[in-house]
C-alpha cells in the first residue's frame, strides 16, 4: 500500500494545500468502503483524521463535492495500484490475466479496507440516481470496457478463439472478481481467492483457440 | 411480487399483531435494499410506513433487533419467490439451472428495488463484524453450499464430469449471478440478465460429462 501511495505522490507532486486536500481523500476513499459515501459527512471525516471542520469545509463547499472527490482519488489509487503495474504486459490475454491477478491481489493486500471502493460504492449508490452514481458507474464500465478491449485484440491476433464473445468473456472474467471481492470480505478466508484464480485461469484457457 | 407474497401469507397464517409486525418488516427489507440496513432507524421506518415511533418501539426493542428481524424476512421472501418454485425440479443439473433462473428473473422483477437484499446487505455489513453480518453471511453461504450440494449430488449421479469441483462449479455459477444483480442494478439494462443466463447455461454444458 505504500508503494502505492509513493507511485502516486511521485507522478503527482502537489502544492501544500494540495498535499493536504490529497491526504483528506485518500483517508475518505478508504473510509468509505467502511462507512460508506453516504456515512462520508464532513464531521465524521473531520473527526476520523482529527482536522477540524471549519478546515474540511475550506476544501469541499458540499457533501457531494467530497463524494466526487473522493471516487476520483479512489479512482487514481485503483490506477496505481492495479492498473498501472501491467502495462508493460503487451500480449493481450497475458495482460488479462495480469489484471486479474492484480486485482485479486489488491483484496488481497487490503488496499481498501472494505475490499473493492467501486463494489462497495455501486452496492451503495445503485438505488440512488444523480452524479455519484454516474461517477461510480463510470469506472466500472470502464473497466469492464478496458477487459473487453482486450479479449477483442486477442481474437484478433488469433489467441482467442473465433467463437468467443469479448464482451460476455468480459462479464464472465469481471463476475470471478466480483465474487472474489464478496467471498474474501464475508469470510476472510484466502480459498476464496484462490477459486477467483482458478476461475479466471480455466475461462482464459478455455478461450484459446481450438487446436 | 403479490404472487411471492400470497406465497408467504399462505404457508404462515398470522394473527393480527403479527400481521402486523410482518408488514412492518416486508416493508423494511425492500427499504433497506434502497437505503441501507444502517438507514433502517425506527424513525425512518415509521415515517415510511406512516406508524408512530411507538407503534414500532412496541415491536422491536432496538434497531438491531429490528435488523435482524429484517435479515430473517428477506430471508422467507427469498425462500418463497427463488427456493420454493424450484421445489420440483428433481434432476440437481436442471435445478442448478432452475435456481440460476429463478434468482435472475428475482432481480428481473424488482422484488426489492435495490436487486439482491442478501448482496446488498452484505455489502454494507462486510466491514462491520456483529450478529447482523454473521446472519446475512450464513444465508449467502447457506446459497452457496445449496448450488454445492447439487453439483456434488449430479457428479455421483454421472450428470457431471468426475474432473469437476463441485465447490468450484457453484463458485463461478454464484459469480455469475453476483455480477448478473451488479451490472443491472447499475445499467438498468436486460442485456446484462442475458449475459448472466448465457454464462450459466454455457457453464454447466461444459460440466457435463465428457462423451
Amino acid at each position: 500500500m505504500s508503494a502505492t501511495q509513493e507511485r502516486i505522490r511521485a507522478r503527482k507532486p502537489r502544492a501544500d494545500g494540495l498535499r493536504s486536500r490529497q491526504t483528506i481523500l485518500d483517508a475518505a476513499a478508504r473510509l468509505a468502503t467502511v462507512e460508506g459515501l453516504e456515512g462520508l459527512s464532513i464531521g465524521r471525516l473531520a473527526e476520523h483524521i482529527g482536522m477540524s471542520k471549519s478546515g474540511l469545509y475550506a476544501h469541499f463547499a458540499s457533501k457531494q463535492e467530497l463524494q466526487l472527490a473522493t471516487v476520483e482519488t479512489a479512482a487514481e489509487i485503483f490506477q496505481a495500484d492495479v492498473i498501472a503495474p501491467t502495462d508493460t504486459v503487451d500480449a493481450p490475454v497475458a495482460r488479462l490475466e495480469a489484471l486479474s491477478e492484480a486485482f485479486i491481489s489488491h483484496l488481497e493486500r487490503r488496499v481498501f479496507p472494505g475490499g473493492c471502493f467501486f463494489v462497495s460504492a455501486a452496492a451503495e449508490f445503485d438505488t440512488h440516481p444523480g452524479p455519484v452514481k454516474e461517477k461510480i458507474a463510470g469506472h466500472l464500465r470502464e473497466w469492464l470496457q478496458r477487459l473487453e478491449d482486450l479479449a477483442a485484440r486477442a481474437q484478433a491476433n488469433g489467441d482467442l478463439d473465433a467463437s468467443e464473445d469479448p464482451a460476455q468473456l468480459a462479464f464472465e472474467l469481471d463476475a470471478f472478481l466480483l465474487m472474489a471481492n464478496m467471498a474474501f470480505l464475508l469470510s476472510d478466508d484466502p480459498d476464496t481467492l484462490r477459486r477467483a484464480r482458478a476461475a479466471v485461469h480455466a475461462r482464459l484457457d478455455r478461450a484459446r483457440p481450438a487446436p
